[in-house]
């Protein structure tokens, strides 16, 4: 991916981004009270689980990078946004920790997650804090922007809950019961609407209007759902050793991604196979006739169709906020390198 | 309590708030996601676990209360502050939701817990989903004091977060370890901020500079703290027909509330006596003992002066936002109230 132009663009961008975010983000997280900061500084991969400074990668970057374009794009200074790009990292990773109590994660970029380290009660405080952080730092912000992004980053916080809800109850029903418009719903709540909402405040703070914003925010979300399609298709048919994970690992996990959802929607009798495979456990056997139950349903070719369509989406309401496009390369490196990125 | 003048006063203009602020409380929960907001309903007892209506009580509303009458007690208009009542009433129970998790609570307000009907992860994420909700409210309130708001509820929460990670931390430490000043700074987090912080809410709102606020807010953390210790007080030697708990519950769950730290931290024969009752099993002979050892330990007096101590030091910061007391009448019912009630 990074052998093309656009991806060695976003790799500069994110590298850029996070050099100019890391500090705002660290004193933000520094600025934490003790007990809550230690959980926080170890989740950013700043501090080994004993305290010592570690210099781990506190992510990519890649919804700050979104901020900072986004008011880039629309002829803005990006420096005035980066107290803006640290709130949605800050709010980015309150999900994080959360989601792995929730899920029960155990690792995270290549760690024992926080919960694990510290307990379940301190990661919920910790990302309990993290997102009040986040809120705080733009309540502080004397722009003139400030108020607009709290009341679109408070929204939207609201919006991944239900995301994040959605997910968790589709992981509990049966195969049958989850629709393809659920499925893509959950989606967009849990990924695409951060991903909307980063570009929507780096527009607030250009000076954008709201109508700007929103052409903004409806950018990053069909992007994020884009993205969200080929992280899926890679779940299934990504290389293990560009992944980390191995071959097959969210059919093994049962998961309803969403060519698993497209496929037993799909009434073919290879989505039958796969709905009475999804019944039982799912040994390397039925991983790989999953797989191509997956296939033959239909379920791959749907997602590649729908991500080159979200994307094709994405690029129409980017040109409503930034008609000359031109200004907007950078939005678009960082929108072709989260749907083409390995894990 | 409520034979009282105050405590007439008190429940009268509680249940006055209630009437006030309850129909922008249930709007903003209702205004939430389904998923989610079937959660909160159920926790603020407007419906059952099944969904059905319910016409439970979503608390007394102390803290809406406060935000009301610290703006009329600075000459304000209290109506422009009802989205700040409710702000801090969802903040409120935000915490509650989350302590309960995180406590592994059974019931709260004689009804089980959100997390024993509806599971840990649809708790964890309700209250995030309100935390967020309380921040969007005041986000977009119009209100000239709305911003200064915003900063001070998101400062409070990640107060609170340390207040309840330090409470946490201190139920897992031996006696010996925990000290009273840090006991009494974890009870300022975790009681005191947001008693204080929603004063504070209700002078912003009132047109107070930044120096009257101030002194609001330290007026209801420290009627806050006397309320704590008061509490704890009846946690130990409140009559069970009024409290609603057994006899001695505090102690015979080993809490390590003010009386029994400042009993444990008293260098006398009996607050040894007592340090060696809690490296122990707590059966009714022990609690019996152990009570008897908090006060002759010197416990039970040191929780009652601190509290007269307290609470002479909220009405000083009082009179220091309203010179003329009489202005502050509702303010000092409140905190009579407060620090007599029974639960």
């Amino acid at each position: 991916m990074s052998d093309t132009v656009e991806g060695r663009e976003a790799v500069a961008l994110l590298e850029r981004t996070r050099t100019t975010v890391h500090p705002q983000l660290r004193a933000s997280v520094e600025s934490l009270p003790g007990s809550v900061r230690r959980v926080a500084m170890y989740h950013f991969g700043w501090e080994h689980a004993d305290g010592t400074p570690a210099a781990g990668s506190a992510g990519k970057a890649i919804r700050p990078a979104l901020v900072l374009a986004a008011a880039r794009a629309l002829g803005g200074d990006p420096q005035p946004a980066v107290r803006a790009a640290a709130a949605v990292e800050l709010a980015h990773n309150f999900t994080l920790l959360h989601d792995d109590v929730i899920d029960e994660d155990p690792t995270r970029r290549h760690r024992p997650t926080a919960w694990t380290v510290f307990g379940t009660p301190d990661a919920i405080i910790a990302g309990d804090a993290m997102l009040a952080l986040a809120l705080r730092l733009l309540a502080e912000d004397r722009h003139p922007a400030a108020a607009a992004a709290s009341e679109r980053l408070a929204a939207c916080v609201i919006e991944l809950c239900a995301g994040q809800q959605a997910d968790c109850a589709f992981e509990e029903r049966a195969p049958h019961e989850v629709s393809l418009e659920d499925c893509l719903g959950m989606a967009m709540a849990k990924t695409g609407a951060l991903l909307g909402c980063a570009c929507a405040l780096g527009a607030l703070y250009a000076g954008a209007d709201e109508e700007e914003a929103a052409a903004m925010d409806a950018f990053g979300r069909e992007a994020g759902l884009a993205f969200q399609l080929i992280d899926d298709l890679i779940g299934i048919w990504g290389d293990p050793a560009r992944t980390g994970k191995p071959v097959g690992a969210d059919l093994a996990a049962h998961k309803k991604s969403l060519p698993v959802v497209a496929a037993l929607a799909s009434g073919t009798p290879a989505g039958a196979e796969l709905a009475e495979l999804y019944g039982g456990p799912m040994d390397a056997a039925a991983v790989s006739r999953a797989t191509a139950a997956v296939d033959r349903a239909g379920g791959r070719d749907w997602a590649q169709l729908q991500a080159a369509d979200r994307m094709a989406r994405a690029v129409h309401e980017l040109s409503r906020a930034v008609p000359d496009l031109a200004a907007a390369g950078d939005l678009l490196a960082l929108a072709e390198f989260v749907t083409r990125r390995t894990r």
